[in-house]
C-alpha cells in the first residue's frame, strides 16, 4: 500500500516566514511536496529552493501558473497578499495566506468576492493560533463551561523588537490581528466595537504599546495590549475570564534557571519558534485540506472580518474615540 | 530603660475591619494601648473589647472625647468616615480612617479643608497596599528605573464574592479605590483621566466585573480588572511594564497542591488574610506617625485625590464616556 | 526535484506504543512509509494496520524479512526486545527498538556482541527522553558551563498508574531506566554505584515509590524518584545543580486554571501525551539515519550501559546496599 | 484597663541573629521590653543595646542573674549554647536558645537531664520553620491526610554562600539540623536512620553539598539536598508525598522580573529576610509561653533529638554508611 500523490507546494516569498513554512513543510508534513519557491530577491529564492530541493520561479505568477504546483503558501509582504490571493483563486488553486489577507477591508472584500464569484473554498488565512494545541484546548474548555459564561479576556502580545518598517497603524494591522481573529474564535462571538488607546510616545516615535478594548456581540470585554518593542522577549499570554474561574495560556515548556539572584524562565525572542507547533499542525491541516477540496481552518471571510476589526482599531488609534465595527453581511459559501 | 508611654488607641466599628485592626494593635504593636471600642451594635462592640481588653464607649463622640483615648481608628460603615474624620479633626486627635475616606470627592475635600484649617496633618488613610513590603519594593524598582520609562500598568483586583449591599458605584468606590490610589503612587504620577467599561450583565444586576483604562499625568496608561464576584479567591495582580522589562506582584506564600490532575497553589479568598502583613506595618507606622505627630502614609489629600478620581470613573460607567479627572489644587499642607 | 525514496517501516507490536509510533510515522514523517504491522493479537494489528494503510505481517519474522520493509520498529513486550533485535540484526535491518534493550544486561550484551558481529550499528534504542527539546537545550547549557560544574541532579518521574502488571523490579528496569540513560547522557558521565531506597509499602504491595541515590564517575550525585502510582498524573521533573546556579525542566506548555480557590495547572496522565515532540522529533532522526546508513541516536551500547546500572539498581533493591555498577569495556564499534 | 506586666527580655550575643531577634522584639511584640544585651565585642553590644535601648551586661552571668530580666534569648556561638542554657535553668528563668541546642547529642542530654531536675519546662529551641506559616498549614493538610499516607518528603536547602568557618560537619549540625526538627514535626514520625552522599569535592575544600536519606519510624523516605554554597540565593523548599497528592512550599511573596530574556522571580539571600514571620511569631509565640510559665515550641527534648540524628548524620558523613539514630526514652517531662 503507498501513500496518495503528493500536495505539489509552491511558496511565494523566501523571507522569515516563507523559509520557515518550507523547511516545515519539508520537515514534517508527509502529504506535501515543497516544488517552488519564488522571490522578488532571486538569490535567497535559489538559496532556500536549493535547500529545500525546491526549483525557483521566474515571478509569482509562473510559480501560480506551474503544472507541478498544486497549492501555494503566500508569504509575500503584506502589500501583496491580495494580489496573489486574487491570482490563485483565478487559477483556481488552493492557498494558504499569511495574515493579514490584506492591507484594508475593502481589500480583503475583493478576494472574498473572488472566492465567492468561483463558487469553492480556496483561500486559508494565516492565522496559526488556531492549531496551538494550548489555544484549542482552551476554545474547547470556553465551549464546555468550564469557566462559566465569559465576562472578560485579556490578551498580552509582545515582541522584544519591531521590524525596522513597523508603524503605529502596523501594531494593529500586523500584531493585534492575531488577537483580532483568535479571540472571536475563542468565543465563538464577534467583536462589534473597538477602542485603542495608547501611553505617550517620545516625540517622532512610532506609538507603541498600544492598549485595544474590544467588546463582542455577546457583551465580553476584551483588553489586548500589544507591545512590539518590548526587549526581553516574545511573549503571548492570553486569560478567559468566566463567571466561575478562568483559565490562561502557561508559558512555553522549556527551562528555568536558578542564578545571579533570579529563579526564572527563558523566554525566546523569536515568534516562528514559539508557535513552532503551531506552524506545522496549521500547514499539515492545511495540505489534508487541499487533499480534500476543502478549507478546515480560518477561511477568507475570518480574514475579511479580521481586517474590518482592526480598520476599526486604526480609526480609533487616529481618533481616540470608541469605534463600532462595521457590520458585515456574510455570504452563503461561509456559513 | 523603659518603653515610651504607649499611645492610646480607640477604635470605631467592631466589623471585621475593626476587629482585625484592633487584635493586630493587640498582639503586633508594641507602642499602642487598645484602650476603647465603639459599634453601633453594642454586644459586637462589648465582645471585641472583652477579647482586646479595651473599654466599650457610649458613642462614636464619647469615644473620641475620651481623655484615654489619644488616637482613633475609623472602621465604620463608608457612610460615616466623613463625619467622624471631621469629629476627630475637631478634637485635635490623629485617625487612621479606612477608604474611602469619603462617600464623594466633596465630602474628602470637607475632611482637608478642616484639617488645613486646624494647620497640621492629623488624618491618615487607609490606603495599607502602600505598607505591603512587594508593592513598597515594586515602588522602588520603578523609582530606580529597573524597568525603563513605565508604558503601562495592568491591574487584577478580585474578590470571591461581594458584600450583600455592594453596587456598580461600589466597584469602583469601595473596591477600584485602591487601584486608584495605590496606582499614582507607585509611578509618582497622577491620574487624568478615566474610561470604565464592563461586560454586558444579567439584567437586574450589578455591573460586575468592570475594566477601567486611566491615564496619567505622565502618560502611562493603566488597566484595572476589577471583578466583586470571582468565586475561585482573592486575588491582587499588578504588573508595570516599562521600556526595558517588566515587574509584577507574585503570588503570596503558601502552599501548591498535586493533586486530581492540577498542580496549583491555593487562593485564598480572605483579604484581611492577603494582606495581614500591609495592615500590621501600616498600623505600627501609624502609631509611630502619632507619637511623631506626623502622618507619614497617605494623607487626607492623598483620600481626596482617590475620590476624585472615583467620581470620575463613577460618571464614566455612567455615561459610558472617557472622563477627565477634576484638576485638584493641592494645599500648602500637602506639599 | 523530488523526493528521495522512502524508507519503508515496519513495526512490531500494536499496543499503545506502537500505535503511537505509527501514527507518529504516518502524520509526521514525510521519508518514512509505513508498510507493516505485526501483533500476536492480530485483530489489534489488523485494526492500526487499516487505520494507517500498513499490511499485516503473519509473524515478526516474516515482517523483518519483507522485502518492503527496510527498517524496523520494535514495540513488542519487554520480554521479546532481545530475540526480536537479533533477529533485525541477523537480517541486516535497522532497528528502533523500545527500552529496554533487553530485560537484563546478559541479554543486551549478546545484542552488543551481535552487532559487533556484524560490524555496523543498526540498532537504536527509544530513549526519546534525548530528543525532547528542553533537555537537549539543558545538555547544550550544561556543557557551556552555565551552572558550573555539576554537583548534583534530582530527578523525579511520577506515572499516574501503574500497568496492571508492574513490578518492584520493573520500576527500575521500565521506569527509572529512561532517568538511567538521560542522566549519564546530559552530563556525559557515566553512573558507577546505585543505591535504591524505598519507604515501606503495605504488605503484598509491590515497592512503589523508589529513590535511587547514583554517584557517576565524575564525582556528581544523582537523586531519582520514581513513583508509578502517584495518582495525579504523569509528571517528568529534572534539575541540574552546579556550582553556580542551577537549570531545570518547566512544566509543559498548556492550560491553567483559577478555580474552586486553586490557581493550577493541568497535568496530563499521559507520557505520550507529555513527550510527543520527543517521540516525533527521535521517529525523524531515526529514519534519517536509516537513509544515511548511521545511528545517531542512543546505540544499543547505551542500551546495554542503562540495562547494566538497572541491574545494580535492582541489586541494591534487594539488598539494601549500595552497589557498584560493573566496570564495561566498550567495543570499538561504539567509540 | 492596662496591659500585663511586660516580660524583660535579655539577650546574649550582639550578631546577626541576634540583633534581629532584639529588634524583632522591640518592633513587634507587645508583651516584652528588651532590658539587657551581652556580647564577648562590648562595642557591639554597646551599639545595639543604643539602638534598641537596652542596657549592656558585663558578662552572661551577670545578664541571666539580672532582676530585670525574667527571660533570655540565647544567641552566642553554637558552642556557648549548652553552658548558658544550663546557667538559665540554674537561674530558673526560661529561654528561647538558639539551634543547635548543643554541639552534640551527650551536651543536648546535659541540657536535658538539668531540665528535668528543675521539673519543669524552661528550655525552647530556636527551630522557627515550626512557625512559620507555610509550614504550619503544610503539617495541618498532612495531619488531615490531604496527601494521603505520606511515602516521601523532599527537601532543599540552599545558602547563597557559607560562613567564613563552615566545616563539612557543620553543614549537618548547623544547617540540615532544620530539616532534622521540622520534618519529624510535619509528619509527626521520627528519624530513625540517616544516610548521607556527597559530590566529589575538590581537594582541600569542604564537603557541600551533601544529600541526606532520612528513614522514618513509620516508613516515609525524606531526602534532604543541603547545599550551603549554591551561590544564587538562600532557597528552601520542601514537598510532602502522599499516595493521592502532593504538597509544598510555594517561593515566597515578592516581585517577578521579566527582563533580559528571562521572567523570573528574585531571590533573597538573606535567611532572617526569607523567614522574617516565622521569627516574628516564634519570638511572641516564646514571650506568651513565658507568661504562662509554659514551652509551647520546640522543648529541649526536640533540640536533643535533632542533636542526635544530626550526629548520626555526621557518623554517616564521615563514614559513607547509613547509620541508626540512636533510641532514646523520652522522660515523663516532654510527654
Amino acid at each position: 500500500m503507498s501513500r496518495p500523490e503528493p500536495v505539489g507546494v509552491g511558496v511565494i516569498g523566501a523571507g522569515a516566514m516563507g523559509a520557515a513554512h518550507l523547511r516545515t513543510l519539508v520537515r514534517w508534513v508527509p502529504g506535501a511536496e515543497a516544488r517552488a519557491v519564488y522571490d522578488a530577491d532571486r538569490p535567497r529564492a535559489e538559496q532556500l529552493g536549493g535547500e529545500v530541493g525546491a526549483e525557483v520561479s521566474g515571478s509569482a505568477q509562473e510559480l501560480i501558473a506551474s503544472d507541478r504546483v498544486g497549492a501555494i503558501v503566500i508569504a509575500a509582504p503584506d502589500g501583496l497578499h491580495e494580489e496573489f490571493a486574487l491570482a490563485c483563486l483565478a487559477a483556481g488553486k488552493p492557498t494558504l495566506c499569511e495574515k493579514p489577507l490584506a492591507t484594508s477591508p475593502a481589500g480583503s472584500r475583493r478576494v472574498v468576492d473572488a472566492e465567492v464569484a468561483v463558487g469553492r473554498r480556496l483561500v486559508q488565512v494565516g492565522f496559526m493560533r488556531r492549531y496551538d494545541p494550548a489555544y484549542v484546548e482552551l476554545r474547547e474548555l470556553v465551549a464546555a463551561g468550564t469557566v462559566g459564561p465569559v465576562r472578560m479576556v485579556h490578551c498580552v502580545h509582545r515582541n522584544a523588537q519591531a521590524n525596522p518598517d513597523a508603524t503605529s497603524e502596523g501594531v494593529i494591522v500586523n500584531s493585534m490581528i492575531h488577537e483580532l481573529d483568535v479571540v472571536p474564535w475563542l468565543l465563538d462571538d464577534p467583536v462589534v466595537a473597538v477602542t485603542v488607546s495608547t501611553p505617550t510616545s517620545p516625540p517622532g516615535q512610532m506609538r507603541d504599546a498600544q492598549v485595544a478594548v474590544l467588546e463582542t456581540a455577546g457583551g465580553a470585554l476584551v483588553t489586548v495590549e500589544v507591545f512590539v518593542n518590548a526587549r526581553y522577549g516574545y511573549d503571548v499570554q492570553c486569560e478567559v475570564v468566566g463567571d466561575v474561574g478562568t483559565v490562561r495560556l502557561t508559558p512555553p515548556y522549556g527551562l528555568a534557571l536558578r542564578s545571579h539572584g533570579l529563579d526564572g524562565v527563558r523566554v525566546s525572542t523569536d515568534f516562528v519558534d514559539r508557535f513552532a507547533d503551531a506552524y506545522r499542525i496549521e500547514l499539515a491541516a492545511w495540505v489534508e485540506g487541499v487533499r480534500r477540496r476543502e478549507v478546515s481552518g480560518p477561511t477568507a471571510w475570518a480574514g475579511h472580518c479580521a481586517d474590518t476589526v482592526a480598520a476599526a482599531g486604526v480609526e480609533s488609534l487616529r481618533s481616540g474615540r470608541r469605534v463600532l465595527v462595521a457590520d458585515l453581511e456574510r455570504p452563503e459559501l461561509y456559513r
